[in-house]
């Protein structure tokens, strides 16, 4: 039996890793250090705590309590900073609903986390009009008019700021199990129902902890004391990968832009001094084009990029406008950050650096990987042997809501199975070869539909591309490419296959890997969250004629 | 009652926050990263993690298992390292004892303990020969001749290196509750007997997130990815601040110099690449000594200091011969880190960069800091407000070993009482401005020691300083300052008053500062493990016959 304290004081104090003492560093050196909202709101981290300490009163007003669900839809502000802490320093959960989902979805996934407090913002309105007479479990509605003078709809019990103006701020806040639910949201899976994960507060202190400042990127991108943070991923999803925490733990300016739209992003950056954000592709390359059309300088901001693969090409034209781009990896099973590309000072090369900065990344402290055939054995790390991801990390969700079934499938082995294809190098890079599903099989072997995707980025005129597989009579699959061009004449088959050809001449991939046909959209198929919708394209790609397969083979 | 996970997957891996998964994502990224001994020895992480099972399984040989304490006699090195992870792993209690005690007082601390198995260096068989009948609970004497061709002592089961060698590296460790104590050693209190504190794994894992890249210290003092590390503050000293913990969890170079010798230290230095170390006052001075004696340019060499304060005379010393010195607080009940000062990068004058770096720090995150008067209530941060600095963290001892009164005092009110007198600045800078019992309480006021050394310690030909009180009828007490010199004339009490007088003519101090008398010294008593020993100094400068009191008072 291994030894426990036998006689602790009687009075020492149990520290539980809870939310709230997130705030006990930053509240005592970071007092009055800004955090602003827009055009509409500056504060500082002690009003924050103030309002906070509001916040949970007006929910208590309007029925909260410890155990509740309390469901916010808004976009990145100040308040839903105040909601990341009130909401489970109250001992409730936070839900984080993603507005981007159908109405239906949106209310499937309020009724199923069984949430019974509602904020909403009025671009919400329209939608819960329409779903709350589905949703008998919701007891208030407190609006949000984000500075308009609007009429409050007829289901609100008040208006955010209005009722917080004259709340009280001294809440008293207690202690509990730091293993209680803090947070809950649902994953956009592309079948069935969105699938709700949960993470206690012991869960997101321990990857706010550990993902404060990964290794490997603090001589050139963490988050650290005189940076300025900007979120560009959604509140809403995935906590914003828990960097409105970790900023507000590091005690930090913030600034958070509302709504994303290119030019109001572009004006805070600047006026505000923001050095460092996070997003995933589609959200760089819109701010990247705005900042091209203003012919805007972007030196300065240091990006962690995640969601989907960072390429080549999307990097250099970052470095082109001045900023530093860097790759992470994780999931919303994940909380989500798991590994952290690590830029070493040594490297002084260009393309080596790109290279560097765009593979998933080296895990980050706790954090264990390793890479897995269907049986569970272990493979090597060689950088080449490629197996499905599995973790183990004192963050990872351990089930789904109501849905045992896929949360053994989840755990099989204990290890939390990613369904992600990586090889693993010997220095312990990790880098994602594919999804389980989206890997293309063609004449017996397996093609990445990433690495084609890389190529064919380079390629002069394309915008965005995604190579899926389609069904094949003779091969099984065969490899199409969809892509968005903004040239008047869009690239052909041929030039898409010409980066694809010298990987073969070079040895690096088989000769199958030639895509057999490139498709030009107008726009890409998205799913809610804002990433290419790859089960929609083979739908659509696969129910066109193919062309012949390329001759030869 | 807040929610918790109703329906874990049954498979799903409960992370406990132990000492072993902090080698996870190192043995991942940093296989082949160098640990080096002295000359004696060269070997990786991955060759680490193979010793840790060897050990366990020698130990286990020896009749180690769970809840046993396993003590270390030993001096920095791999050994140590080993130690640090296969015991806590095991399940046992690693203790560190301080060599530097007394032979009775290292039995004491072996008998309080309850140590069952101990591991020695060579250079401490006399000690333990002379001991060993008076520890019957001792079961086992594992012998380090440390490459020595020694004969073993008959008290010797073994040798280290010897029995390792054949070991089998694939001890079965297995997963236990988080809060089992991991470590335990002695404080050197200076009344009475040592006191035991201890720490579980959970605490050290916490401390080690928390300490490894204190915000503030990211641009200029952090340890990352790229440094190389050599620890100068001995193994069993608060396991030399958890550093070695945080180096391995980053999977940095390691070096370690065994037995301090300046001339050894210095070299590994230089042909290893140190970048990073930390150390007491009393080391640096020795290191930069020796640095001086040879002329040696210690640029690179970022040093964390703690211990006793770092005054601006011995940072100015260090920053002449190129090192960065970062100042840190902490003591053996807080495990120790608890704040770290912090640098901004904005200063570039070179008075207010030593300032910044020479105060006792900012709290790091999850450190919640108080200063309070008698009654525990809580005084303002102004900068100028002295009470007594109260602490919480996940990381602080909740008792001293079988002494319950002291460990009631200890957490009086719900905080740990750390003994020593701050201010603390609206930025959140904590300035230890005095030891409570250090404090010299003359004419009714009380003045800081600590203020009085740094002052004096800028005086020509002034080595080192303690200022004490003394009993004086009429005032109370009276401040005497006591110096070491290498100067053939050392200064005398004139020159000594020169910056305390100007101090007092600006306003700073009150005009009973000035010191009554000046002792010049051979050498400073000092405490085990190497403080200035005041409590000696007082007996010492109380016996003498104090010189009349100033005059005009």
């Amino acid at each position: 039996m291994a030894l426990r304290f036998a006689e602790p004081a009687r009075e020492a104090y149990h520290f539980p890793l809870a939310i709230g003492h997130l705030l006990d560093a930053a509240l005592l050196s970071s007092a009055d250090q800004e955090i602003v909202y827009r055009d509409q709101m500056r504060l500082n981290y002690r009003k924050l705590r103030e309002r906070i300490g509001a916040l949970a009163s007006v929910l208590t007003g309007l029925g909260a309590q410890e155990g509740m669900t309390v469901a916010v839809m808004d976009w990145d502000s100040h308040r839903y900073l105040e909601a990341y802490f009130a909401i489970p320093m109250m001992g409730a959960v936070l839900q984080t609903v993603n507005i981007r989902l159908a109405p239906a979805q949106i209310a499937y996934t309020l009724s199923h986390a069984k949430a019974e407090i509602l904020l909403v913002h009025r671009d919400f309105f329209p939608i819960v009009e329409a779903i709350l007479p589905k949703l008998p479990s919701i007891k208030a509605v407190l609006a949000i008019t984000d500075g308009a003078d609007v009429a409050l709809p007829h289901f609100a019990a008040g208006e955010y700021e209005r009722l917080l103006a004259t709340a009280d701020v001294g809440f008293a806040f207690r202690d509990f199990d730091e293993n209680a639910i803090a947070t809950t949201f649902y994953t956009t899976g592309t079948t069935g129902h969105p699938k709700g994960v949960c993470f206690s507060h012991r869960q997101i202190v321990l990857l706010v902890l550990n993902a404060k400042a990964p290794f490997g990127v603090t001589q050139a991108g963490g988050l650290g004391h005189g940076d300025i943070y900007m979120p560009l991923t959604p509140m809403f999803h995935v906590h914003a990968w828990c960097v409105p925490y970790i900023a507000t733990l590091l005690g930090v300016k913030q600034v958070y832009p509302g709504r994303y739209e290119p030019q109001t992003i572009l004006e805070l950056r600047e006026r505000e001094g923001v050095t460092f954000s996070h997003c995933v592709p589609t959200i760089l390359k819109m701010v990247l084009d705005a900042a091209a059309h203003k012919g805007t300088d972007l030196s300065g901001w240091r990006m962690k990029i995640g969601g989907s693969a960072l390429t080549s090409a999307l990097c250099k034209e970052g470095r082109n406008r001045g900023m530093t781009l860097i790759s992470g990896y994780g999931m919303s099973e994940t909380a989500p950050t798991v590994a952290v590309a690590r830029l070493s000072a040594g490297i002084q090369d260009e393309e080596a650096q790109i290279a560097a900065m765009t593979v998933s990344g080296v895990p980050i402290p706790l954090v264990s990987a390793r890479i897995v055939d269907q049986n569970m054995r272990e493979l090597p790390h060689d950088g080449k042997t490629q197996g499905e991801l599995v973790l183990r990390a004192p963050w990872l969700t351990p089930c789904y809501m109501g849905d045992p079934a896929a949360s053994e499938a989840l755990w099989r082995g204990g290890w939390m199975h990613t369904q992600d294809l990586a090889t693993i190098d010997p220095d312990g890079t990790i880098i994602i070869r594919d999804r389980l599903k989206d890997v293309i099989k063609t004449g017996g072997e397996w093609l990445s539909s990433l690495t084609l995707e890389n190529l064919v980025a380079s390629v002069e005129g394309v915008s965005e591309v995604a190579v899926v597989g389609v069904p094949d009579a003779r091969w099984g699959e065969r490899p199409i490419a969809a892509i968005t061009s903004t040239a008047a004449l869009p690239p052909d088959l041929e030039a898409i296959n010409a980066p694809i050809t010298s990987a073969i001449a070079r040895g690096e991939l088989s000769r199958y890997a030639l895509v057999d046909r490139v498709e030009v959209l107008q726009a890409m198929p998205r799913t809610s969250v804002g990433k290419i919708d790859k089960k929609a394209l083979r739908t659509l790609l696969g129910q066109q004629t193919p062309q012949p397969s390329g001759a030869g083979r």
